[in-house]
């Protein structure tokens, strides 16, 4: 019997089960399968902050899916005008949308609006440093289109762990499927958190012994003023990035990912962004068949709260 | 004989026949009507100020009438170059838009565009502290839904009277429907033009007379200094605003209304909002469905200026 | 055989005999020919100067053609994370993006992208002062249409030619489908490389000789402080804008042509925009069926890089 989820919001949300499920289903709307949903179903992005790929890749995965897609700029909303986040997804339920996609950068923005109670499914598409279940269920995928299975997989997760909302949520669902992790980069990003979930290991090291590298973007502009005179661009890249001769130690059918947009010259070396290894702009493929995957789940589970209206008239109500 | 309304631009085109026979369509569309339209049916919003509510709710009855529509961003526009905007809308319509929305900051900026002439058919969504007859007709069908008629009914309009350009239309449209209005709030705000409509009423009067109470908006970042002094939100709410005891106080029937963004706490009590009076966001709700029926009615009303396009030939114009 | 024209960049793509083609299908589209594409195709428009215009007709060509638009706002985009448009493409390809529709301030900004491989076509809508190739097609359209061919057509361009992406594409594919051209208003702008062309020609006597007279816009903004000094909107007005007495000293069929938005009395007096010699909003309509063929034909054309993806599976690559 298939997973149900009213909000699809948080990483730890997803069993090995459910996991398991959605990426069969991203696999078969890869390989051409039709969707079953109803039409018309109307969504609304709401993206709080820039992101290219997410934002696309979601306006993508609902029209492959056949939704209508209203268009909605926070810049030009009422939220300028002080309105909370839960009135504008109720306004957006009452006008008749019934999945609103949320990318804001306050973490946890997503508890207070379902504990209030919300008319129409809620999909996180990231919050602060927090949350962002569908890069990580397309990171799955990906791997899984690679190997076929997660159990015994040894993945090397490098870079700015301290900032990244994904690393932590990889490293406990690929714990979970059976797959081993370790870490590299900057030493100091690798606090104890990390530490429960696996080694540290010098990245010289670390390559070889890997099935999949997954790199992190550093997030320059975020680095404080220690860091910033610690690294540069190009002393990042060639102490913590890979570069052709840690590329060409890793094993043969290894591969490199990535969450994009990369920092070319400092994560990875700008010629191997596309390189046979990369799975980079498969991430972003899969990624489109995973959101469809999710929106899909979403729109089949059942609303706790389905609001007050419509409301025929006074009478119904009391 | 339907009416006809080559462009809906002002509250006092709707006439008690026309106001009927627009709630008439507008139900029928919440019951499932289908759309009496051509298609397809290019349709453009243009909003120069924000607002959440109108322009997704314009959006969503558009695409409920199977309308295309063109996105127009009017900080990505050619008006930032100075161009007029009666030569934007003729660039549209060249273009082939058939209908626009126009949301504008310029009370009456309407005006100039019909005399000189609109090749395409324009429907005003909010004009300065002027018109907005699609909230105007939304409030009516809110109505009707909850009393079937007009006839007789006391409604209350509370608030930021000055500044609204809700309240006087709705007083206007409902006197002629047959209702009776009075009104409350700071009663500096109570001018003259209101005088003629009917009496000023302390709040904790007003509310158990009435079958509707409208709640107006207080526009905070509006207000003059002296106001500003004079009234902090809470001080605003305890003297004007709908307090669970002003609730209680009410008839059992009787209903309120708001044309959002409510400020919380400040017209009314944040635990009200979703109150079983509250047809807050019923009124969103019905303002799709009235403004599929405003679109479809213009729609089907014929165009004077045709634009000079096409030009089979250069021959054919001599 | 048809050409075919994998990205459609730069005006000397277009051969006489493609020029053909596509006024020949554009018009087919404007009498209702349907569109031969595959759908879903899926487009986005990448805006990264304001054009009302261009933009709008680009999105109603994709729409008429059936292509499904992915909304794409620089503002919001990861290009502000600096990520470089390269990589902005390739992410929206491997979304599933498969045209890419751009306008940028950077001259040649396709150049280095079409070298380093782009896996969907790309469309150039502008780029800085150089290539405007769509504009330039809907030019010839619009002459086409008023005269059924080129051959010893006499056209002046008059205005603004140094700073106009316009004028040099049309003189040069002009001279070459054999009509004649010449230039006027201020002389200092009538620099060599249009002396190659055709002579300089006061506009009193230039009127009444041409057939067609195309206006470029003055670009006020971007004046030397000597030319704003020299010339006023009145003043070039006056000498080098199309009053009424020059609009009577035409011959009899001859058009007027400006590819927009008008500065009103500065190129063109204002009453005139919409006489009957007018082609102003003409060529706005015929750019829509110019850029549906255009469209149409880099859709037919086969893509050279077609990107690495997608990947069935690890082995399929090695």
């Amino acid at each position: 019997m298939p997973n149900t989820i009213e909000h699809f919001v948080a990483a730890d949300q997803v069993t090995p089960e459910l996991a398991g499920q959605l990426i069969d289903r991203a696999e078969a709307f890869k390989n051409g399968a039709i969707a079953n949903i109803e039409l018309p179903t109307y969504a609304a992005n709401l993206f709080f902050e820039a992101s290219t790929r997410t934002h696309t890749s979601f306006e993508m995965a609902e029209r492959k899916l056949g939704m209508t897609v209203l268009p909605f700029d926070p810049a030009h909303s009422s939220v300028t005008k002080g309105e909370t986040l839960g009135d504008t997804l109720r306004t957006l339920a009452a006008i008749g949308v019934q999945v609103a996609v949320i990318r804001h950068p306050a973490d946890d923005y997503y508890k207070p609006l379902i504990e209030e109670g919300l008319p129409l499914h809620l999909i996180n598409a990231g919050d602060g440093a927090g949350q962002h279940p569908s890069q990580m269920m397309l990171d799955l995928m990906t791997i899984h289109e690679a190997f076929g299975h997660f159990k015994g997989l040894k993945v090397g997760i490098v870079g700015d762990l301290a900032h990244s909302r994904v690393a932590r949520s990889d490293m406990q669902i690929l714990t979970k499927l059976g797959a081993s992790v370790a870490f590299s980069g900057p030493k100091a990003w690798y606090t104890d958190d990390f530490k429960a979930y696996g080694p540290y290991v010098p990245l010289k090291d670390l390559a070889p012994a890997v099935d999949v590298l997954m790199l992190l973007r550093v997030q320059l502009e975020r680095l404080s003023d220690a860091e910033k005179a610690e690294f540069s661009a190009a002393t990042y890249h060639a102490r913590f990035g890979v570069t052709q001769s840690i590329y060409d130690s890793m094993q043969p059918r290894a591969i490199i990912m990535h969450p994009a947009p990369v920092n070319r010259d400092v994560e990875l070396a700008s010629n191997l962004v596309q390189a046979s290894r990369s799975r980079i702009f498969d991430q972003m493929q899969n990624g489109v068949f995973m959101r469809m995957a999710m929106l899909e789940l979403v729109c089949h589970s059942p609303l706790t709260d389905k609001g007050d209206f419509p409301h025929a008239n006074a009478d119904s109500k009391r």
